[in-house]
């Protein structure tokens, strides 16, 4: 079993080593508010856990020189991402770098017990590439809302058999380390604070747009979940009144129009009514249609596909519009599969935003696509365990 | 000048005996991490500073009794409440109990400089009454966006005249003592969590229907103001793709279908278009109609008051029923003006709530009125200023 920090001063030295690397002691000093022979005392029991160790010279700064610390090289964290049509599975040290990154599609239908068999089978195989020995945690992100921090999924839409599953007392008997458990798109936002496009931000949203459509929203640097875990659960604002049929049993739910599995329907739709050649010769030669294909079709010019993301967008965008004059945000992201749109999507969303939202609201307000692409959830997922870990109980 | 706690732990001291009213050490010690020791020198230095004072013997808890102490009865506070079409000033203790509370019509729109005198002259009576010497500090709440901590209003639509002036410096410089500036619906949001409806609840919307239309959001106990000062501005949310167009230049806002000004023209339409006998004869009458005459008009059985509350309360909560999905608030408030409206509003906006979000975020999701009417935001405004004078520099 890893130790744990006794208290919150070495819980946030901790962190500060996690994310600020190899530290001197009198550049720690300037982040914590602890007298210099305090600060002495925390680092020396840390050391003496095993937490930290000692890391060389540190640079003079006039008086004698010290040596720096850094946190355990050997400590190891395992990332899980369960999508609705694939798994993402990684091990990190301490410091949230990537140590190795598997992916492999699996349908989240299938049932957690096959599910998580799978992801571990992954982590094995990581492990006997020499990544990581026992894990010192793990983070696990599942498309839906989940209830935290108990870890257990709460009625989510697309995952039948899912529902009260308890995924962080399963798996942390399993792997026999503490695991925590959030909404993917929540450690989507969480993985670009930590390494990402949001690295400075204190107050923004990051909307994925997968096989189905969320976001993750951060308050004051934190993830804000809300009452029942269901917090930026956006795909079910109605974006036209009495609009189409949704799979929720509304209408005109944003989901219908565009997600990646909108997306999928609606090319194929375009496929085989002739709007579109350049789909229908994919179409044929697939069998089906993806987001791909749409990226694919509209980078080389195919007016049908362009139309589709176009629309998406501003669907998008028009919902975001609100939801902008409503929070406020410092930065918008978007990611998510569909990202591999680009631009054009990029560009139809802020359309929408920039006309729509208040003039305040919008005056300084970065709408990006996200940095990370698939590494986004499997670092949030490391950086929600190792928020646990160095925490004092 | 009013001496102000010397560390975080009086601070807190300080709230606490805000909140619960005069309480002995051992009921202080309950709710602080200090040692006995460490709280009788916090306390007995805020006697000194007669900040608090001793209160009657506490109620024997097995030891040695104990005098109770209580936060300073003479300290008081002004909350001064700029609504768009009128002004409330209150003087309160610093518990926050209302001593006096007046009100006066005045149109926001004949800018600061008249609108403070009015203010301060209506202070100068509560003083003058007896209710208050000099103030320990003053909460100011006005009805449109504020650069906060600065207390200067910014682009306010419907305030010309307001923008960037200093309110809080100008005040300040007139009162003599400290003073804090926030947005109206903020202050409302505090006042229903300081002494109404959210006095437990951690996370809520509070929803101000009067000339316009805002909402206040609460995030973790906190008001959550957004990155420029115009989060919860959702009166220009599209609640109407190519619908009506609004003052703010867009169409299909929320304000322009409802709100105190929108109600008020859709009511002279309705009575001189022949729609409604009973709002004809009352703007026959008055020569103009408010909300106030559409909720006698309703309440009296007229059916074109009643299409018009149930309309409006349906555009409101499918505005709502988004941001509930988004924000899965534990509580929405719903104050200002129309309230008048009465349970009519409430049903209509709760069926489109209920409707719309999803099951998780409504499962427990109470809707309901604000319960502190005019007294929400003055109560706000005194809470806002003792927020920061029972606050450590």
């Amino acid at each position: 079993m890893t130790a744990r920090p006794a208290n919150p001063h070495q819980a946030r030295l901790l962190r500060l080593l996690r994310d600020g690397g190899p530290s001197s002691r009198a550049q720690l000093g300037d982040r914590v508010e602890l007298s210099r022979s305090k600060l002495a005392v925390e680092v020396d029991r840390l050391l003496e856990t095993g937490l930290i160790v000692a890391d060389g010279l540190a640079a003079s700064r006039g008086g004698r020189r010290s040596h720096n610390v850094r946190i355990a090289p050997g400590l190891r964290f395992l990332a899980i991402d369960i999508g609705a049509t694939s798994i993402d599975v990684a091990v990190t040290n301490a410091e949230l770098e990537i140590l190795g990154h598997l992916n492999q599609s699996m349908d989240v239908r299938e049932g957690p017990v096959a599910v998580f068999e799978q992801a571990l089978a992954m982590a094995r195989k990581l492990q006997d590439d020499g990544l990581a020995g026992q894990f010192d945690g793990a983070g696990v992100g599942v498309p839906g809302p989940v209830r935290y921090p108990e870890g257990v999924p709460v009625a989510p839409p697309i995952m039948p058999g899912w529902d009260g599953f308890p995924v962080r007392e399963a798996l942390s008997q399993e792997l026999g380390c503490p695991v925590m458990v959030d909404n993917d798109v929540n450690l989507m936002a969480m993985g670009e604070q930590q390494a990402g496009v949001a690295r400075s931000v204190r107050d923004f949203i990051c909307v994925k747009i997968g096989t189905g459509i969320g976001c993750g929203i951060v308050v004051g640097g934190q993830v804000y979940r809300g009452t029942t875990g269901s917090a930026g659960d956006i795909g079910h604002i109605r974006a036209e009144p009495d609009g189409r049929p949704c799979a929720c049993g509304n209408t005109g739910c944003l989901e219908a129009y565009f997600s990646g599995a909108a997306l999928a329907r609606d090319a194929e739709i375009a496929a085989t009514e002739g709007g579109s050649p350049e789909l229908a010769s994919r179409l044929a030669a697939a069998g089906t249609l993806t987001s791909v294909d749409v990226a694919a079709a509209a980078a080389a010019g195919d007016a049908a596909s362009l139309e589709l993301i176009r629309a998406g967008g501003a669907r998008t965008g028009q919902v975001l519009a609100g939801l902008v004059s409503f929070f406020n945000p410092g930065l918008v992201i978007i990611g998510g599969g569909v990202t591999g749109l680009g631009h054009n999507l990029l560009a139809s969303i802020r359309t929408q935003v920039y006309r729509q939202s208040l003039p305040l609201a919008t005056g300084n307000l970065p709408i990006v696509l996200g940095e990370l692409g698939a590494a986004a959830g499997v670092t949030g997922a490391a950086r929600l365990i190792s928020d646990h870990v160095f925490s004092s109980a």
